[in-house]
């Protein structure tokens, strides 16, 4: 076998792989068996260390880069590091977020005699087991010869399952040189600066279990269904979001006037603007005719959409198995009978190019449905003149939301935590592609603080508003301070109630309270940024008036005092449904 | 089989087995999987929920109530909540403390099909499976018929290793009832509100494997070896306090005359203030004669001390193992060789009862040699009139320990985090035993405060001194929440250095770099506590007296804002003895 010794070291050969993904920016703290890498990041300036409060913010940071750059990455020392990460590695697994983790470690000539060094916890592979249970792949680069294959290998599983890795950095293999081999080119060579390439990559069927006759035997059935339904509906999943195939599936909805809806976790993956847009499926918490329209559907057509409890329910689910094409990326399903030798990229060009026809539009009937049945919609609340401020009128959470529909603009993304702040922010309108984020199905607190630094690096033409209840702002609030340092400009909006609201409706109990903070006064702490105490409607109105008009540039707070008791529309449509069932 | 089925729950009874263990605290965040055991342990009145602001602060909180305790608890709910914990159980385990986590989980109805539910990263049990790596026994409680069992050996695991153990209740179990077997009686059934039953149970060595005959011949050796010895060291580790063997071992030095030292992870096992003791053992950081006194020992007796890379630095470790008698837990080692079937609690014993003779004291001289060779020793400077405060001089760091040494009563506990925190914490005189606190093998940053949480509710005789740096501050500070709402009146005192100041010697970079806050402004965040900028002598000397006076039930945060190269005199004398190394 030909190989050539390269004058490149692992360190600089894995920067310049992640600078071709796109990556730009890496979340980390510092610490020695990582410092080695973090001096050739530096030397390299091709890629910034934004180092955060605490690793747990860098592993939520880089999730959110991740989910809009196509690839992010958090850097962190050995396992006093690495463990802090575990659970946003998890949620980056969960909800489908090619999240990278790169860990330093001791020295492999270190590891010789077993000795305890600092930051060991058990063995000294103790730290890479935990990642293989959260990750789709996973290496320790302990040899410079193999280790630029590897790390080819483990970076483009990332890239394909959508799903994190993890590269482990012994200290002293880091300088040394890497070895190619001719005939393993390294992957994407040539292809820099693009991180759009990815959507090119088929990866989950291997092109020699492809097959053709199954596909045109789904083909046939899917476009009968389709064809022979008279109220079909698409349902556009994540998985759309993540494999890019934004641009084809619109392609398919103008093609054909299908009408779409999204889910919670797929939320703005294709805009709330189009005129196709029926609006979110979220079962008994959603607006009661999008619902009807789903559930009652002949052909439900289930694009990229897996079947999560937060989005479905599943006990049992009120989606007619019968009736549904079911796409992911992992299988395709029809009514009762599974194809397993498809690509679902493949399957979608297949339908754009069938012979699907373009339908009756029904626009307007649509928007009638949508309007009559929307009553407090917000989108139509702000298309007309029933929205009212009026002066020392208490806040409401529903209030809060209904006026906050009015500063979203087309630079705005939508950042919302866990609880409350999700359900109110479902009801808002997102304007373009891809610019509202939570942690809608792995439900993890504390996601939304972070998420701004790795959102607004990612894309920096957006403004991010963060919605985040007490709870959750308590849990990483404090990468406010990385916010100001990278002079970072969101809006953050504190749901202060006192404690664990949605939490309250389950089980009250003292554990759901925790201590009021003056949240406003928190930039004076940081020497940055503006802080407003929100107890009126007007007071709201006049903040982010004052916002759009003289600060946009800074980190502004508001710290909006609401009722304990006190809760969104959404989650008020959801426990009279609840009430409902119970007094039958 | 006889078996009955008791009216208890398996949640009333893992209560009733917790608080025979001495549990009256456990420290956690609610979420939906768990809070059917939270509602059983508001229900019991035996256990109080003390909810912190992140599950990472209870992790630390509940470690540090562990090393107090003897037994500590993080109560969670599953994934989002458990796999927040994954650091501080993992330093848990490098560290020898008996952490229990308890995490909620889905039903085991709920788990059939294998359904998407939230929370759920990949498998229902991936959680499970990751903690079995950081943990000495794990258990989900599948089963209401072992379940009572099951409790009683996870629980009997962590007492005997003194180890982290993993606890998973799937949500449909907590309430079913628990199986009684008559032949297999609850463990320590009747030994209820006695946590120091503990230091009775000698697991690591089962009886049967225990060996009289292996027993006598190490003991003649090491009395032998002792008794010939001129100049013989006892080197007290960490195992003595987490197997409460404190007693026996001052026994055993009152009886023999033997001078002894902690070290870096044990600091405190042992009163400071008794006569032989030496003083740290802290390699090249540590005072000169201290580490030439023990690595010129004849006869270094080395009890529950691994051999850890803090400790005695391992590349080579300068110890003589020639000259050492090595008893862990694990196995006794006399010079090079081992014995593997003798409990160490039994050999202590052993040794007490031997026919060691007490040696002619040498107090006078040891002071002499503790005096003449602790220059700037904080304890000598305590006594002596050398001590000045000059109004107006800026503060140092060596200056701050100094002052600092002055405040230390018998009631004080010392937590420091990691970096120049710990170090110059090394030279403070704790009165009494275990009233030190550190992360000091793992070293993960971010301890301090909510350890703070834990220490203070094992023991609320005690009031702590939090000495935390302004980048481990960022990290975990915002448990600064819980401490002010459950009313703890800790002195937290920030190292303001604008970063990560020890890393700074090690690689100088922008990520060293973190914002600067205002931190004596965050009591008015929370509308609770004081807070004081310290800038210069006096300025200390002012708060910590006005402390002492006045505020002594009160939260009181110190911003001690320090030059960015200032350094403590534990690290000056390591960077000293570094440079001569170099030049020589």
């Amino acid at each position: 076998m030909i190989k050539n010794v390269s004058n490149q070291s692992v360190g600089d050969y894995l920067i310049d792989r992640l600078h071709n993904y796109g990556i730009r920016h890496i979340f980390g703290v510092p610490g020695d068996y990582i410092l080695g890498f973090y001096q050739q990041l530096n030397q390299s300036n091709k890629i910034k260390i934004i180092n955060t409060c605490d690793e747990q913010g860098a592993g939520f940071a880089a999730d959110a880069y991740a989910r809009i750059n196509g690839l992010g990455v958090a850097c962190v020392t050995y396992c006093v590091g690495g463990l802090k990460v575990v659970n946003s590695t998890a949620q980056a697994f969960a909800e489908k977020s090619p999240l990278v983790i790169i860990s330093g470690a001791p020295g492999i000539k270190e590891r010789l005699k077993n000795p305890l060094l600092h930051h060991k916890v058990k063995d000294f592979d103790t730290q890479r087991k935990i990642f293989e249970h959260i990750t789709v792949d996973s290496i320790i680069l302990d040899n410079a010869q193999t280790a630029a294959q590897s790390i080819d290998r483990v970076l483009l599983s990332a890239i394909c399952y959508k799903k994190p890795i993890y590269i482990e950095i012994p200290r002293d293999i880091i300088l040394q040189s890497i070895v190619v081999y001719p005939q393993n080119k390294p992957y994407l060579e040539n292809n820099t600066n693009n991180p759009y390439l990815v959507s090119e990559i088929k990866p989950q069927i291997q092109e020699e279990n492809l097959n053709i006759d199954s596909m045109n035997e789904a083909l046939t059935e899917a476009t009968t269904m389709i064809s022979s339904s008279k109220k079909p509906v698409i349902v556009v999943g994540v998985e759309i979001h993540r494999f890019k195939l934004q641009q084809k599936l619109l392609h398919l909805i103008d093609k054909t006037n299908i009408p779409f809806v999204t889910t919670v976790l797929s939320k703005s993956v294709l805009s709330e603007n189009h005129p196709l847009f029926l609006g979110l499926y979220e079962g008994a918490m959603g607006f009661e005719l999008v619902r009807q329209y789903v559930e009652s559907s002949d052909c439900l057509i289930l694009f990229g959409a897996p079947m999560i409890e937060t989005d479905f329910s599943i006990t049992p689910t009120p989606i007619s198995q019968s009736h549904s094409i079911f796409l992911t990326s992992e299988n395709i399903t029809i009514k009762h009978h599974r194809f397993d030798n498809i690509c679902f990229q493949d399957f979608l060009d297949a339908l754009i190019n069938s012979l699907l026809i373009k339908r009756k539009s029904d626009i307007e009937a649509m928007e009638i449905i949508k309007k009559k049945n929307y009553k407090n919609n917000l989108h139509y609340l702000k298309n007309n003149t029933d929205f009212r401020i009026i002066k020392g009128q208490k806040i409401t959470i529903k209030h809060l939301f209904e006026r906050l529909n009015f500063s979203i603009t087309d630079d705005t993304i939508i950042i919302a935590d866990v609880g409350d702040s999700l359900f109110g922010s479902l009801d808002l309108t997102i304007h373009n592609q891809t610019e509202f984020l939570s942690s809608a199905y792995y439900l993890s607190m504390g996601f939304a603080v972070p998420a701004i630094i790795g959102a607004k690096l990612a894309n920096p033409a957006l403004r991010p508003i963060a919605i985040v209840g007490d709870g959750a702002f308590q849990m990483t609030g404090m990468e406010i301070s990385t916010i100001a340092r990278f002079d970072l400009n969101p809006i953050i909006i504190v749901l202060n109630n006192h404690g664990y609201g949605t939490e309250r409706l389950l089980l009250e109990g003292s554990f759901n309270d925790i201590l009021s903070w003056n949240y406003s006064l928190i930039p004076k702490i940081l020497g940055k940024g503006r802080g407003f105490i929100i107890e009126t409607e007007d007071q709201l109105d006049d903040a982010l008036n004052s916002i759009e008009e003289i600060f946009s540039q800074e980190l502004c707070i508001l710290d909006v005092r609401l009722g304990k008791d006190d809760m969104s529309y959404a989650l008020q449509r959801l426990t009279n449904v609840l009430s409902k069932k119970i007094s039958k």
